[in-house]
């Protein structure tokens, strides 16, 4: 706990920072301005956002300052991503950004580094990222950054989550949801302290956030449930004292509903008022990027931007060697407190291994192949129970309403959902402290997790399949985030962020075509192959160990994909670890051995119960057709291993697939996806997916099923069709099958439901 | 205008509509209770979502008494697309579905086929959906019912929508924006009316809104800019006549913040309190789906079921004949007027074609293959200023305040960003009418331009490539609607979804690698060949006559992918339509006549000036080389014919592309996206596709292009050492091209910007 900061001293703190903040968008050299600025100085190319860094670098400032007197253990998640050059700036003065790398000394060294490197090749992107310390959100892509710091808030008491949303990115609806998050949060997680920047624009227009009157705003706030705070530094006066008090109060407050800050502030403040041109600049969107993006070609704009650049005074700031001046060294708390070296930024140092129940007590025991029948993800709810029992803290489910309705119900015997509000009806499993957090909002689910990950911790995201295409472009930035950490020698490994996807539209229920949709498969394949993974564990055993190796990786984004209804168990709990390690593999029990005559691959639940009765079939109806079948668990072992990692060697793959002879795949998404993993195998023509095909709506599973050609009479007529040396004799025993596939389907229709002679089958070979 | 309606009627009515809803989740015959119920009335598969039924009727009944009153020309739109059978009770009750299908009379028999048809195969969906009239949204994924409801009222000034929001669906983000709408709305707009459904549960939770006390509510709306109306119908007494005075004062109302109302009710009003095994049904989130689902198998729950159907009294209601009560029939107002045959939901039949204008005289002249220059998306922007000269008032253009940086800013010339506020500071082209709509939600231009389209109108959502995921789910679900619409044989088309992607990752400016995602393409590799369109104009021309033919289609979503920095442009505007019609091309004056060693193949912007570039750089070091240059504009012309209606022909494929020639495939998004679309054509192992494989950040363009592989060096390099017969002089000359392009990407970054060489490139073959 320090005597505060002068007001002076922090009035020349901001002026360092935002001097090297503009700096850095403009200049490669000359960067103190010990000569004349001349063309040659200037980037050839200015990349960056100037409009926010000035309010960026206010609460920096005063966060500092908080901290500083407070001790306050504080994270800071910046909203405008693109407001980097100040990040950089404020990093670098509290000496954070040396410490993590000796070229970025606090010296006129490390300062032209810095300076250099912003927005260049080779150097740090023009929007905070990984390479950056104390980041674990890059605010490109915007609306994530208040859902993110909640989570990263999750179980953490001490901590406080400075989140900064910008008031273009408030009008996103990820952001819109986010006010309601601490509906959610308990006594023992931390706090969050969203700081609402309006500087009036986006980047050409007002924002809707700005042009709300002070009423309207506290109006909206209140009615999210929190006690806003509006600070407004618009005037010429003292901005650091106004918001060092709302971040004091907002510090104290400790009952009532939780504090924000709406920060009404100057866009570019700082900047002259127009250009040579006449064009407004400060307090203008035109202040948004850069801000004399001419300045190479126009000598008006050169002056403008070297008169600009000198109102900062900077021979007062830094010494003759780039040493910035001594109070300005005293604005930042001590080391361990700096907002860039608070560890939960580097969640992977604090990571710790999860401890994952042994899977065998939870395994069905398998006394014959799909002879009993379990609901996979019931019993990965039992699993996941004994996880929970055994009380980690750093472990949570984020699920959009749908646990219950997937199945994982055994959760809510050992933990309840949490939610902060007493709820005077009738409830279930609803608590102040859960490990199960259900929300209506798959991106509220997404950056709570994407936040409680990157800070250390574990989590699973249950979803419906067709639903979890609302995160997409989350998932698009997350993977581009583990992607970039994994370049950054720095950076500790985070858990995996797993899906798990179910209520597939397969087995909808009470929903209809808009409930199906597997295209989060084909979203995946577009990752690198070193962050995604994509599993359909066939069985309940399957599942288990599936689930088990995803909570136990680091660095990916699992996507599993299981059934919840009861379905046969088809492989022992060892058997299924084997296949799990394979990728794909053989099932000899299901098929002929030897050289096939055509191959019956599968890959999901559902399909694998239509292969393998697609097999019984067969061998009752063309006991000579040799069938070999194969399941696939990791689809992206289908790759070339020279594109995946996953991928199948060249003789494991002939081995399941063989060179040239016939496949008929049965696929639990998209036939595109099978086709797009198959390429650069050989002989790829000889695959034929069937899969979901966009067909079908309310009805039976048999309907759907005959509707997208994926009942085991489609799949063993088009085997026989394509068999080898079958030509003549398949095509008979194809058009059979066809016809039985339409006698069935009538019958189904007709009742409304399967009759037991279609779901009653029972594999028997 | 009609006297009120009598409260008894329209409890009556409700009675009667309720009845229905609860027969049509339950049973499949003795729909009228006629008899003792039995097992075998019920349906074998009860499938439905009991819970917001009687809320939705209380609605619906409320807005007819409203419409019948006032005349008011109204839209309804049901969020909670679950509640269907409430709807269609309405529908029935109203004469509605008997004008659609005279199967659906409104007597006994038009009773019992409602019913049984009703979540049965080949029967009406569980949810709403595109079969039902009167619905132009199916309220399946939630989030975009407020949204869609703006759109469909934007530029029709006597129109209300009414919008019932679920309290389920108010927790997505989406929702949660859309709450600012009205603030886009302008003086020609229609109102639209929401009506926040709170009762109390999604599927097995309190949902966030319910738990709300009335303070925060009213504060939380007021601070959106609403008028909230708090209507609780909880208690005991008559529900009709409060909503009735809401509706009735919200529809009086014309100044000040427009009127909502939040409807508090009890779920599943009506059911018995409990089911036989204790679990408490009404007021619960048990009442959620189902509320009896074992009524089939349990003979207590059997009998619940039948003193719960038969409390509604069904024998006061419907005549022996099982038609309604004459004083039931009063309710509806006279036909034109009904909710459900309000022509804006289907909005096909108000479609009218567009006065696009000519493209000659925007088209860019062309004095030789490349030498003039031009900014696509930049002459695009004059062509549809020109179209909005012409004032129709059925176009729109949505945007997340991306339209300027798109270089689409020639529109804001002839027509203003709508804004309804007065923004005290600074701004430019912002109005309180405009065509233009931006806001930074990217959601929200989906769910307007959506609204806009399903009523008849026409609209451009220009998007940055990389964010246009965040919209990825509604897609998904908007092209479902489309297919569905498609099989009803009343709905007219309606004018296709246009979305023009640019700032794409190659030239991304300001930003870095959270700005380059091209997964779009691949999201809409998955939709139906009758529903999706991708094309890659390479030129200003091309793009013209592109969005020419995209703004003239109905019933597609066409995805446009263009650059927005100025380019060569190729071909004249002629041979831009004959392009556009081809899908794909040789370009003979690019290549070699005759049979080729290798074939260039390219799509996009930037890949075609790498391609020309490597024709170029081939030219002059392998004179040798027989070369040929395919460009292709339709991405989906490289389906095999039968898999997609624009696919080539297999004489036309091998016109381009040969029968085993290698092909080497510079494409702007993923490769995966071209090896998916080519399966199926012979011999595809010979594409070699060079895309973005997420390398590389804030840099130069040429070393963003080297990072991905792209630049004309490693095409160069790839089609000498695959060429046919120049295996090995090929392997020299491609480390030469390597070689070349290290070079020149060690200039490019050391300068910070490509050197003149290297973008100064010509064509001069």
């Amino acid at each position: 706990m320090r005597a505060p900061i002068e007001a002076e001293t922090l009035r020349r703190y901001r002026r360092a920072a935002d001097y090297l903040a503009a700096a850095m968008i403009h200049l490669k050299d000359n960067v103190l301005l010990t000569e004349p600025l001349r063309r040659e100085h200037l980037k050839p190319r200015p990349l960056g956002h100037w409009g926010t860094c000035p309010g960026l670098t206010l609460v920096y400032a005063g966060l500092n300052r908080l901290v500083a007197e407070t001790g306050q253990r504080t994270l800071l998640i910046t909203g405008p991503g693109h407001g980097a050059p100040a990040i950089h700036a404020n990093l670098w003065l509290e000496g954070t950004h040396a410490e993590y790398d000796p070229a970025l000394s606090v010296n006129g060294h490390g300062l032209a580094e810095l300076v250099r490197r912003f927005s260049w090749p080779g150097g740090f992107p023009s929007h905070l990222s990984p390479e950056v310390p104390g980041v674990i959100h890059e605010g490109g892509e915007l609306g994530y950054a208040l859902a993110t710091a909640f989570g990263a808030a999750f179980d953490d008491p001490g901590l406080l989550v400075a989140c900064v949303i910008g008031d273009g990115e408030a009008e996103t609806g990820p952001t819109a949801a986010s006010w309601h998050s601490p509906k959610f949060t308990g006594p023992d997680d931390g706090r969050v302290l969203p700081i609402l920047h309006l500087n009036g624009y986006k980047i050409a227009s007002p924002t809707i956030y700005a042009t709300m009157p002070d009423d309207e705003l506290t109006a909206y706030f209140t009615g999210c449930g929190w006690t806003p705070l509006i600070v407004d530094v618009r005037g010429t006066g003292d901005p650091d004292t106004p918001l060092a008090d709302a971040l004091a109060r907002a510090h104290r407050q400790d009952t009532g509903p939780p504090p924000m800050i709406v920060l009404r502030s100057t866009k570019g403040r700082g900047l002259p008022a127009t250009s040579p041109d006449g064009t407004p600049l400060e307090g203008t969107f035109h202040a948004h990027q850069v801000p004399l993006p001419g300045a190479a070609e126009d000598p008006d704009q050169l002056a403008e931007l070297e008169r600009w650049l000198r109102s900062y005074r900077p021979e007062e700031l830094f010494d003759a060697d780039g040493v910035p001046a001594g109070d300005l060294l005293t604005v930042p708390p001590e080391p361990s407190l700096r907002l860039g070296r608070v560890p939960q930024a580097n969640g992977g140092t604090l990571r710790r291994d999860l401890p994952l129940p042994d899977i065998g007590k939870f395994a069905v025991a398998v006394a014959g192949r799909g002879a009993v029948e379990e609901s996979p993800t019931g019993v990965l709810g039992g699993w996941l129970a004994e996880l929970v029992r055994q009380a980690p803290q750093t472990f949570r489910v984020v699920c959009p309403d749908e646990l219950e309705s997937n199945n994982l119900g055994a959760l809510l015997d050992v933990t309840d959902r949490q939610f902060a509000r007493d709820v005077p009806g009738y409830t279930e499993h609803l608590g102040k402290r859960g490990r199960v957090l259900e929300v209506l909002s798959e991106h509220l689910c997404q950056g709570w997790l994407q936040g409680y990950l990157l800070t250390g911790r574990h989590g699973l995201f249950p979803c419906y399949e067709a639903f979890v295409s609302i995160v997409d472009s989350m998932v698009n930035q997350y993977a581009k985030f583990l992607k970039m950490s994994g370049e950054v020698h720095w950076r500790a490994p985070v858990a995996s962020l797993n899906y798990l996807l179910t209520s597939d539209g397969w087995r909808q229920e009470h929903n209809g075509y808009s409930h199906q949709g597997p295209g989060f498969i084909n979203q995946m394949l577009t990752k690198k192959a070193d962050t995604a993974r994509i599993y359909f564990p066939p069985d309940a055993n399957t599942l288990l160990e599936t689930m088990h190796r995803c909570l136990s990786s680091t660095g990916l984004i699992n996507v599993v994909a299981a059934g919840k209804q009861s379905g046969p168990v088809w492989l022992s709990p060892d058997e299924a670890r084997a296949h799990c390690r394979a990728g794909a593999a053989v099932w000899p029990w299901a098929g002929d051995e030897g050289e096939p005559d055509v191959v019956l691959a599968c890959a999901g639940t559902t399909p694998t119960v239509e292969t393998l009765a697609a097999a019984q079939l067969l061998a009752d109806a063309a006991p000579d057709l040799r069938v070999r079948v194969v399941n696939v668990v990791d689809l992206l072992s289908l790759c070339p291993p020279g594109r995946h990692p996953n991928g199948l060697s060249e003789k494991a793959f002939a081995e399941c697939f063989g060179e040239d002879v016939p496949v008929v795949f049965a696929f639990h998404g998209y036939p595109s996806a099978v086709y797009e993993v198959l390429h650069g195998r050989p002989a790829t023509q000889r695959f034929h997916v069937h899969g979901y095909r966009e067909e079908g709506t309310t009805t039976t599973p048999f309907a759907l099923l005959a509707d997208n050609g994926m009942t085991r009479h489609d799949l063993a007529a088009d085997a026989v069709g394509r068999a080898r040396g079958w030509s003549s004799a398949g095509g008979d025993l194809a058009r059979g099958f066809r016809h039985r596939r339409d006698e069935l389907l009538r019958l189904s229709c007709r009742d409304g439901e399967d009759p037991a002679e279609i779901t009653g089958w029972r594999w028997s070979r």
